[in-house]
Formats: structure tokens, sequence, C-alpha cells
């Protein structure tokens, strides 16, 4: 699937808009993997300059990443009951809260310009996250000869993407960092661990799966592709990067101890997110009872914090995203850290089977 | 580690007090992996005969499982508020709850009986959950020569495992059914999946490791000798084995929708276990704001709600554990299943690398 498009190694970059940078996706892809930048948070004039940038660094397949989330409700009331159980920690930074919260970014399935985009410039591969959009939208990307990748958190999930006509599954499971592809945040998520979710889908689908959650090394690629998934995608092995766009607290925080103390959280962004365990994952308590806004309209007041609190020096409140698999994260160029999975990976397929010393 | 007990597999069976019988664990150790009895939920006696019926039915090493919870406090108050709270769902069944709720067995650290029988029958192999025994009685069972294996959920537990002189950890990820080995149930659980932990300990301790969750084939167990683990633990592979005790409803559960919808639930034994969706599961709706009992008083409450509905006919509120593979479960006699899985194992670990068609 991926080694038809020339990538010559099972590795994928996970998107991670805001973290990610198209010099990133570039190095990754210029290095045999599958570099990815995330747009899911611009617009299409912001997708087309990363989408320029990453062409101008590389000839080499990479990876456009949407989001595809519900299109959010705005809900007054709701907005303001957040903001004011919000408003004593903005008061703490000596800031009030916004007066209002907006949209911030479109879904890929409201943003016919972002569609004319990437029918124009025809990225070599497309992913989704948070959901599918129509038929139609499908149709045109596949006719453009874009691969089509697309997260699965379930069965249930894996089979409307494979009934979606999509190209391969990305199997996310529970220890992802970032958010969460469940397509409704308001179901059930029955939270499957990536092992079994890949093991599941690689028995039960069709399509290519692409596991994706807590794997930082060669060994953890090695593992799901005996599992029977095609490639492995890691995000929170690349975070420590030069070329991510990660600021100085985030870094300082992944090095930390939150790092084995990720959690899953609504509270940043309005939809199920995996951070390292920070000042905004412990206002967990305070805001119990309090219904976060629709996603992404929450993350307007997410981002608000963030910028308040980090012109005090506090950087306990930005969105740092991270997997399970956070205390394993190494500082390497992204080159060089896929060679380096290259070389472990080749390690980890020779290991001496059970019974060795 | 266990091979040189003669375990030529490095398969596991899980313990599963309740599910798993000596005529289960026999069979597994005669097939060449490592068959297991819990004995948490009864006494010495009843430790003694299962232990004597392992012994008639091999001559193979096999794994005795303790269960090492705190100390539980009563807690009147606590228990009647419990009660008061499931006394709806009793009536349902035409009974009222007990009048009041006991400790229905030890941990192993308030157990000399138990530590008496173990050092006097020896078996090879002993496993500790939920925790830690005294170092006098990790020195006896040391000193009588039997090997020493404990479950951590998290490095933190695994280095208090490694400190206290045990053999191999039993990574259990949070994909595992029945009860979460946490050392501390009222501490923060990070709830690491299977894959990251099991890579965690084998980079971060000196102890071999065996992995526990989610695994239910070959593939499975490839996968985790890729991740540095000396074996892999399966439960829920087993349950619907015929040498299983487990009763037609939670067979016929196993293979129903609810295996795709497993929940952590302490409702059922005042500790978090995974357990099949169903309708004990369903009551944390009804339940919220009540915090259950110590485990394992609150479990006399649990087996009493099930005896009720059972007697009516209804099977929902057993103990039906299961891990998130659930779906996966096979129904075959327990040796044949470790054949299966070896054969399965042999096939994964030559499994064609990427690129392959």
């Amino acid at each position: 699937m991926l080694n038809r498009l020339g990538v010559t190694l099972p590795i994928v970059q996970a998107p991670m808009a805001g973290v990610s940078t198209p010099a990133m996706a570039a190095a990754v892809s210029n290095a045999g993997g599958l570099g990815s930048i995330g747009v899911g948070a611009t617009d299409a004039a912001g997708a087309r300059a990363m989408i320029v940038e990453v062409q101008a660094r590389t000839v080499r397949a990479f990876n456009v990443n949407l989001f595809v989330h519900a299109t959010p409700a705005a809900d007054p009331a709701r907005e303001t009951a957040w903001l004011d159980g919000l408003a004593p920690v903005f008061a703490e930074f000596g800031v009030a809260p916004p007066s209002r919260l907006t949209t911030i970014y479109k879904s890929f399935a409201d943003d016919p310009e972002m569609l004319a985009l990437l029918l124009e410039v025809r990225p070599p591969v497309v992913s989704l996250h948070f959901g599918l959009p129509s038929a139609q939208i499908i149709a045109a990307l596949k006719q453009a000869g874009i691969l089509l990748l697309a997260t699965a958190t379930s069965l249930d999930e894996a089979r409307r993407v494979e009934a979606a006509g999509i190209d391969a599954i990305v199997a996310q499971g529970v220890e992802a960092g970032g958010h969460r592809g469940v397509f409704d945040p308001a179901g059930p998520d029955p939270g499957l661990g990536m092992a079994t979710l890949t093991r599941l889908l690689a028995r039960e689908t069709r399509l290519p799966v692409i596991a994706a959650g807590g794997i930082m090394d060669g060994a953890g690629i090695a593992a799901v592709l005996a599992l029977g998934a095609a490639a492995a995608q890691l995000g929170t092995a690349f975070i420590a990067c030069p070329e991510s766009s990660a600021d100085e607290g985030y870094r300082k925080a992944l090095a930390g101890p939150g790092a084995y103390h990720t959690q899953l959280t609504s509270l940043i962004s309005g939809r199920p997110a995996r951070a390292l365990a920070n000042r905004f994952t412990a206002l967990s308590e305070m805001l119990a009872g309090h219904c976060p806004p629709d996603y992404p309209i929450a993350y307007d007041a997410g981002k608000a914090l963030n910028a308040a609190a980090k012109a005090k020096g506090e950087f306990g409140f930005g969105a740092q995203w991270a997997g399970q698999g956070a205390p394993l994260a190494r500082t390497m160029p992204a080159a060089e850290l896929v060679t380096t999975l290259a070389e472990e990976l080749a390690v980890a397929q020779r290991l001496a089977p059970f019974g060795a010393p």
C-alpha cells in the first residue's frame, strides 16, 4: 500500500496539528517513512502554505491530515457557564476570560475551499480523523488519485471506514497522544488498547491497518507488524525532535514526571484527547459537573487560557498532547529518528525466540 | 526463566480465580505452557484441594496465584449505604439484600495458613496480584525454591516488584480482563496499555516480563516477544474452554455484543476489574455517587445479587470478567488451544516483512 508510493519503511509520522511541521514531514519522507502534516486547525490558505513547504523540501510521498468532526453546535448558555467555570483560573493570571467563544476552525466536511485545494495540489496521501466526509468528497479525492487513510478506534468505526472506500485504516489505540479519533464523542467508548484493536481490525477487516498508540521504537514497530499491521504510526516519538513546534514548556513536561501520567481529557478542546498530566488536566475536579462546549469551541477557551498563563511564565496550561509511551521519547532530528527506528526494527525482527538466554 | 522449569512455550494461562480450574491448568502445563490456578478467593484447605488435583493431573510446572490486597477496612455506614443502593435491584428478583456484608476471603498477606500450605506443598511457581506480601513471606517462598511472579500495572509498581526480589513481572495492561492488579486502587491509575507497559518494563527494569492484556492468538504472542517480553499471559482466550468453570450465561455473553464493550468497574467487587458489559456494569449510572465498600467486602453483595438474579434466570449480574480481546475468544479444549497458539506463533514469527504482498 504505502510501499507502492515509494515509502520504503513501515513508519508513518503522525500528523499532530500544532506540533509537526512541514520540515518534520519532509525529513521523515526523505528518510524513507511517510511524513505527515496536520492542516485540520488551519484553513485552505494555511494548508496551501504548509503543503508548498513540504513539496519544496521533498519529492517523496507525504500525508495531509484533516479533521472531519461533526459540525459544532454553538450553545451560548453552555459556553458562558464554561467560561464562568474557568474564570478563577484566568483570574490567577490577571485576565478576564474571553467574552465569547468561536468555532476556531471548520470541519473538512464543511470546507469546500479545503477540498478544492486538495483536488488542485493532490497530495499523495490524505488522512481523515474524527469521522468521514460525504461519499461525494471521498469519491472526488479518490478520483484525484489520492490515497486515503482514516482513523478508527473500534471495529464499528473500521467497518464504516471500509464501507466508505477508504484505502487503509489508522487503528488508534487508547494509548495514543492527542485527540482520540472517535466518530461520536458522546457515544460509549470501549477504549481499546492499540494491540487489541490492531489485531481485531487485521482479522476482521480487509483493509491494511496502520497501528497507532504508544509505539516508540523499533521493537514496537516489529510488534505491530507481527499483529498483522502494514505499518506503525508514531507521534509522541517525534515531539522532541528539533523540527517539532513544541515549545520549551512542552518539551520540559515531556521529559518530566507527567510523562508517566498522561490523561484523556475533554477539558482542553471539547473532545477527548490524551495529554501530559499538567495544570490543565488537573482542572478536572474543579470542572466536574461542567460540560465543555462542542469541539473545537471549547478549544478557543483552552488556547486563551494557555496564552494568559504563558504570558506569566506558566507553561502548565498548554495542550501538551502525548501518548502513554511518552517516557520513551528521544530527542534527535527526525531523519535520524527514522533511521534509528528502522535499525531497531531490523534487530527486533531477528529477536531470539523463547528460551534463548 | 520459565523454560528452566521445563515450560517449553512462552504461554502462561492466567489464573482467573473462579474461571480456571485444576483441569485447565494441568491441560495447559501438559501442552507445554504454564497452567495456573487462582486460590485467592479460597482458604488454605480449598487451595490444598486444588493443588492436589493439579498435581494428580500433571507432573509439569504450574502456577498458584494469590491476592495480596490491603487488609479491607469494614465500614458499616458505607456498607449499609451500598446495600441500600442495590436494594431496588435485589427487589427486582424478589429478595432483600443481605443484612450485612463480610470479608469473604483473606489477603495472602494476612493468611499464615496459606503461607504454611505453600511452604509445605511447594508449587513450582507462585504469582502475586494486587501487591506484595512482607519481605519475610517473600524470603520464605524463595527459600522453598518457589519461582515468584508479581503483577505490575506501572513502572512504579514494577520497581517495587523488582526491589522485593521477585523473579519476573506480569505486566498487566489496561486491556486485561478481571481484576486490575493496581497496588492502591485509590491512587491515580494511568491505565497503561499492554504494549506500552510491556515495552516500558522491558526497557526500564531488569526482570523478565510476562505481558498480559488483550492477547488472544499467536500473533499477539509474537508481538509481545518482539516487545521484549519473555512470555505472554492469556486469560480471556481460555474462558470458553470446556475446562473452564464459566457458566452458560457467561459463555453466551462472551460470544455476544458485550464482548465489544468490556468495562472497567469497581461495582462488582470493590476493586477495578474489566467485565463484559452486562446488567451489572450498567448499574454505574444508578450507583453514581455511591462508593463501594472495600474489596472484597463489596464482592459479598455482588455475589449475592448474582445468586438472586440467576435464581430467576437472569445471568446479567454475573462477574463476567473479560479482556478487550473478548471478540477473538475461541471455544476449544485448553490443550488444543495451547497447541494452536504455538502454531500461530511460529507462523507470526516468520511473518513477511513490510512490502510483501
